[in-house]
């Protein structure tokens, strides 16, 4: 099968071995991949990475043929959990620590034709969902995991910083469960300590800093961004203003899945361009550009 | 009056006026009052400070004669709110925007022979608590607000970074609230991701990298240190671990006098020495040689 593959921090589109199916898993023929931010940083060598990326994807289900999923259309939870472990048990698989990530640590990932998943990781895409939409559900989770971390009620004051992908699926999420949301920018202007919430997804340095001048007293911040850079900070504001700091990993498909069959958030707006899979490595450089959000690779 | 004064780096027993009293304040007469860090990076000019520092102490009510609390052996809060604002309003009076701090800010503090305080600022000093604890009670009191900011449990896992008075006080408190507790130094080893708390009390920048090493995911650091140099740190563990990071400062003095008054901390063993007034200032020298744990004031 073709494939984007990363190696030695190049990226190239090549013919691979489809990957073999093991015992409870199924094989997904890709209908669309997404560029994420951390599929550029697997790039650059991100955790060492060398493989096939992409870990947000919607499929159809091909085998194996006594699988009640063939024929079915799918996203996929993207963290492949031992199931034995204490965190297994707890129902944190998200936080197994024998686990291995979809194009991420080490199982093969979705800029690909061919991607293998167990079944239980699997969702199947209600019909009114289209291909362009079910795409985000792994981002959009990602939002959505905010909820289950911190109450969100009408009338919560909610700062997001960064307005890249992850910021605007925040926000559109928060704003759904009740919040008054404000998207903020590198340059936006915003009233100090007046944020029960904040969100940092700004993907940079800087922005924890600014997450602690916004939020209020014994307010929470969420923290999304990962860098290479170390976050470099004053930590008397956290300290003496008692706030509260989340860290904010993946989250449950579920809540995705409603929130876009209910039409509450809208994720096409963040579309920027789609490239078949033969022009991957063109697709992730133009995913790199300032201004580009989405970008969708299509097998 | 006598009195320990800070400024512009120098610090020097002095006569200066006795406090006048506004309505609704009284006079303590100081019995004894503790060195905190705190008072160390004041003289060295943290905050900008200058004036009187101090804000641990026990003492006795003097005036006026109208007072209720005249004779009575007290402690006292030290954040002195304006009582008017929405976070008064709120029941959180240590986290007024417009208050001032005993000793630390806007209002002269305790390492003199009286201070001044709101009457509702004192807490009654009960019989069986002697003078050498009772001026313990402000510091076990930030030890106590981890208990009512995080959930601690009988057979919690917690690691307490930094043996100095604070991390002895905290690892006392949880503790007596049922959790297994290690006390770590700086060269202690301990088993990486084992702790389902972690309280970051070093008072140094390395402190966080090593909590975030500690703790597990989906677990909780406490965040009591403040100093001058910026946190410096790899945030990834922090997302992708989804650790909760909880800033953490004063508390409410009432668990702090009940856990004395049970004698269930031993707060006798963190004493080094006491000065009197006038060699205040070598007090402050003898509390900031390695190994010096509290060093008592007595006007």
């Amino acid at each position: 099968m073709k494939a984007l593959v990363f190696e030695g921090g190049r990226a190239a589109v090549r013919d691979v071995d489809t990957p073999r199916l093991r015992r409870g898993f199924v094989r997904v023929r890709v209908v669309l991949s997404g560029i994420c931010n951390t599929d550029l940083e697997l790039k650059r060598g991100y955790h060492g990475f060398a493989g096939i990326p992409g870990h947000e994807f919607v499929g159809i289900v091909e085998g194996p043929a006594v699988s009640p999923w063939v024929g079915k259309r799918v996203v996929g939870e993207i963290n492949l959990a031992c199931g034995r472990c204490e965190w297994c048990g707890r129902g944190l698989k998200r936080h197994c620590p024998k686990r291995t990530v979809l194009g991420i640590l080490g199982h093969p990932g979705a800029h690909a034709q061919y991607l293998t998943l167990p079944e239980e990781n699997l969702r199947a895409v209600p019909a009114g969902i289209a291909d362009e939409e079910a795409v985000f559900v792994e981002p959009l989770a990602a939002a959505c995991e905010i909820l289950d971390q911190v109450e969100v009620a009408p009338g919560t004051r909610a700062a997001v910083l960064g307005p890249g992908k992850l910021g605007r699926l925040a926000a559109q999420v928060l704003a759904a469960a009740g919040a008054e949301v404000l998207l903020l920018g590198r340059r936006s202007r915003a009233r100090s300590r007046s944020f029960d919430l904040v969100v940092e997804a700004t993907g940079s340095p800087d922005g924890m800093p600014r997450a602690l001048e916004l939020v209020l007293p014994r307010g929470t911040i969420v923290w999304k961004s990962t860098h290479h850079a170390p976050a470099r900070f004053d930590a008397a504001p956290l300290v003496v203003n008692e706030v509260t700091v989340v860290g904010s990993r993946c989250g449950r498909f579920e809540p995705a899945l409603d929130l876009l069959a209910a039409r509450r958030v809208d994720v096409r707006s963040l579309l920027s361009a789609e490239f078949p899979l033969s022009l991957a490595v063109r697709a992730l450089s133009h995913a790199a550009r300032p201004g580009v959000r989405k970008v969708l690779v299509r097998p």
